[in-house]
């Protein structure tokens, strides 16, 4: 659905400047479509659009406009318009927007806000990048524990207009101290007279800081179903609400991080088109160079082995495909062994059951693999008619390398993650890349000890 | 969070079957809570702490738990219990549940359902895996669009208490087609006597059919940010809804999905440890093996360079290092480039900036890690005494083959997750492995392309 082309007959509108026919259909869009739209028009054209947007339905789609559609607009829309936006769009949003913009843009737009507003702006942007702070909302509604379903009704109806969500009314004491929440199911199937305390029960709440990592916000979410969640500060006074639609794009962001740092580089952070180049190039250039340097020892280990080498060349056209198949199948064990932890389905304590699986999967798979290789050495040299029984032995010792070796991929990826988060890093450091340069300078010394053993007096 | 040890204090309350105490500190905690310590007790004290809690809290806590310890439950609990649970648990979660249990298994259990909540079960059951249906719940509340707040707050004091959601109540005509939706918000803040017709808007509305993939659903979902969406059929019959929080759940499950195709293995579908080791081996090797035969050709490539390599057997040392660079580099872009277009930052369109990113990016990374190589040989051999002029030669080669193949690593991340894109294919497919593979092919016959030209009259 993203990204999908502007409708010709929104474009011909557009053309024909039928500004009457573009504002009844767009009364009728949902905000994301609208913000969808807008985003895609060339930015002397998005002012246009805008403008022919009713206040509220302009200021929601402007909520879900990217990052360079919402700055375009700031500087293309009357000052009166930018006033009126900043002051009701939703704090969360607004946090993430001032965030993004330069420090002076930002203070220019912070003046605009009224004094309420650029308090609580002020607020959030002090919390730390990716913490619970920059999602929240200071826009709840309290009740109090000894109302009655009537006087809460009546109560949201006067003053719930601005909060961030009715899905859920949050219950403080007279200073402000988080006792419960009553959810809108139990307010609605409730009797008018029935009290708010016989309803909430205050054990079972759960809340967040203000200062926790967005991360933890995702995995309270995910246990407990919520549709929101209360922050509290330090002393349990309620202070916002993180609502569960930011759940799924905290979620997204965490899975982009995760596959960039599985894919052997330090998490972008922005959209990679959006990211400058030498930026990008930084990025990678990290791991990157780490890794050459621990690759390096191929050299090393090969050179070690000069000498083999010089006496059988064929030993040495076997080795990036006996290598690649230890990278290979351990890149694939890391992906499961980091996922599985990330998810909770393996802890470090299971790791004796985990090596047990995986040195069973090694054999089997090295198994299949060395069986393949060594038939391939085999009818390569019938084929080229230059099979002698030395051939044999050169099969056999690759066969045998590449058992040894996806063993040892296996074992590499599998406890390689679990050593990582013992010793209190961050498992998906060992990324496919990782373990691959891991097993390679490994596999060379187990491939050519396989060979001077197997073959020699034949070869060597 | 997830897998913490059982609280000692807990522990030691089993131990001395003190279970009123057990009961009372039960009762204030929150199913999920529940479901985890449950999951993490012997098989044979499961049902004992479970039959300790009040029905509702039961049902509950028996939604969260993990599938063994349901399963253990559904045998360890009398037929009565187990009749209760299946009656009143959601109807989405027991979808999930039968749909996992062995088909023999699953029948008996229904039996046990009364006769609505067996045509809902058979229902759902009969939706495709993976799909809406299997999300969705058919216990929705419908209200009609001449109704005022009263009569609808009435209705849902009546019949909302199975309701999935009171979140967002359905607006539907006569014949149950689907006309808006009424979110607690807007009940709670109109005024008794407004009517439904006038809050909804026909037009907003966002629907889900029961057969469509639950990743459109999720997409849907992130979109509008919604807490429910209406499921209809084919007519426009109002069939079902599904809550947000199931959401959560669909995209840990697609990203499960996404990383262990990256890491070139067919996904699991099932956790890690769950899985019999002979299906993750056989998951496995299709791709192993796929990789293996592609990763043949390098030995291949070698054989028709064995004149060089004989003549220079210092040229086979370097080669894990050079062509490893390649996979590195080709890994990283493949993943930048793959998640970028699954989150929409770019299309298919953007193919030719994508490349000349690349190629920039590419240049850019061979040359740190050519200069990096040229040293690398050019300093090995000054310390190992045996400098000559030839190694200059040598050294000059591997740096520009390190150039020429990490830019053949961004190129070929780059464009194979397009092409396959293009080709209608999952981008996801260009695993990291697979970039390997054929970076690897390639980079050991523009490694001997290379020396060949240099250090022809020198050393071949």
């Amino acid at each position: 659905m993203i990204g999908t082309p502007i409708l010709p007959e929104i474009r011909e509108l557009i053309e024909r400047r039928n500004f009457s026919a573009l504002q009844r259909i767009f009364n009728d869009w949902m905000p994301a479509d609208l913000a969808e739209l807008i985003s895609d028009l060339p930015e002397n054209e998005q002012a246009i659009l805008f403008r022919l947007l009713p206040k509220e339905l302009a200021t929601e789609t402007f909520e879900y406009l990217d990052f360079d559609s919402q700055q375009n607009l700031l500087t293309a829309l009357t000052k009166k318009d930018v006033t009126h936006i900043l002051n009701s769009m939703s704090a969360d949003d607004r946090t993430a927007l001032l965030e993004e913009l330069p420090g002076p843009v930002a203070q220019e737009l912070l003046k605009l806000l009224s004094f309420k507003e650029f308090k609580i702006a002020k607020t959030l942007l002090a919390y730390a990048e990716a913490s619970v702070g920059r999602l929240m909302s200071p826009d709840f509604l309290s009740v109090k524990k000894d109302w009655d379903m009537n006087q809460v009704l009546e109560y949201i109806r006067t003053y719930g207009h601005e909060s961030e969500t009715l899905n859920v009314i949050y219950v403080v004491d007279d200073h402000g101290k988080l006792k419960g929440e009553l959810l809108a199911r139990e307010l609605l199937l409730s009797p008018p007279e029935k009290k708010v305390r016989d309803i909430i029960s205050e054990d079972k709440i759960v809340t967040l800081t203000a200062t926790q990592d967005q991360s933890d916000a995702l995995e309270a979410f995910k246990r407990y179903d919520n549709v929101a969640l209360p922050v509290v500060d330090s002393n349990g006074y309620l202070i916002g609400v993180v609502t569960v639609d930011d759940m799924l794009d905290v979620a997204e962001e965490e899975e982009t991080e995760d596959i960039q740092k599985f894919g052997g580089i330090e998490a972008l952070e922005e959209p990679y088109m959006d990211l400058p180049i030498h930026e990008v190039i930084k990025k990678r250039a990290v791991w990157l160079v780490v890794l050459f340097i621990g690759e390096m020892l191929t050299a090393s280990a090969m050179a070690f082995f000069e000498d083999e080498l010089s006496k059988a060349i064929v030993l040495a056209t076997y080795i990036p495909l006996i290598i690649s198949s230890g990278g290979n199948s351990g890149s694939q064990t890391a992906t499961l062994i980091i996922r599985s932890l990330a998810l909770g389905e393996i802890t470090i304590r299971d790791w004796l059951s985990v090596m047990r699986r995986e040195v069973l999967s090694g054999l089997a798979l090295g198994g299949i693999l060395g069986l393949i290789g060594f038939f391939r050495v085999i009818t390569w040299a019938h084929i080229l008619g230059i099979y002698n029984p030395s051939w044999l032995a050169v099969g056999i010792t690759v066969g045998i390398a590449l058992i040894c070796i996806v063993l040892l991929g296996t074992l590499a990826g599998s406890m390689l993650p679990l050593l990582l988060k013992r010793a209190g890093l961050d498992p998906a450091t060992s990324s496919a890349p990782f373990v691959a340069t891991i097993v390679d300078v490994t596999g060379i010394v187990i491939y050519f000890s396989v060979a001077s053993l197997l073959l020699r007096g034949i070869l060597l």
